[in-house]
């Protein structure tokens, strides 16, 4: 099943940007980076409990957020893209939200 | 329906700030942001089809990046949420990506 994983993670602080890095590369573990805080993951059910299991770990639930949207089976069919390419380098931090 | 928006786009300059603030004024229009660069917008397909040529005829092609997920009209059944509260002010402008 396709999901798709959207963050938003504060990185007023060190230990915030420490977070973004980490979970996009989590997230790049299971999927394709689409936009900057946007990744589309092919898991299973197994594979998706333990990527949502690695994630909650290491967001702070008082400064970030998380969301999955679960797109099915044929969810690569509920997408349109329009503009430049999605973005592939899970380490960088560029001056993009 | 539900049609989730997500962008990315740059900001390293004024004029791609000031495209910022107008996609996310456009997607305030017709839904709710829920982070940063995801909008969740409950329309049909004629609101649907106005609220893209808006953010088409907005974003820059060669630096933005605009997707589109037609999460189907039992969308909001496919959504999980964690951590902080979606964001509210379209205008603002913060350091999460």
């Amino acid at each position: 099943m396709l999901v798709l994983v959207t963050y938003d993670v504060s990185v007023t602080t060190s230990e915030g940007r420490r977070r973004l890095r980490t979970i996009a590369k989590i997230c790049l573990d299971y999927g394709m980076r689409v936009q900057n805080s946007v990744f589309e993951c092919d898991v299973d059910p197994a594979q998706f409990a333990v990527l949502k299991e690695e994630l909650i770990s290491t967001y702070d639930s008082n400064e970030d957020s998380l969301r999955f949207y679960f797109l099915g089976k044929k969810g690569r069919q509920r997408v349109e893209h329009y503009g430049s390419k999605p973005v592939s380098d899970p380490t960088s931090d560029p001056l993009i939200v």
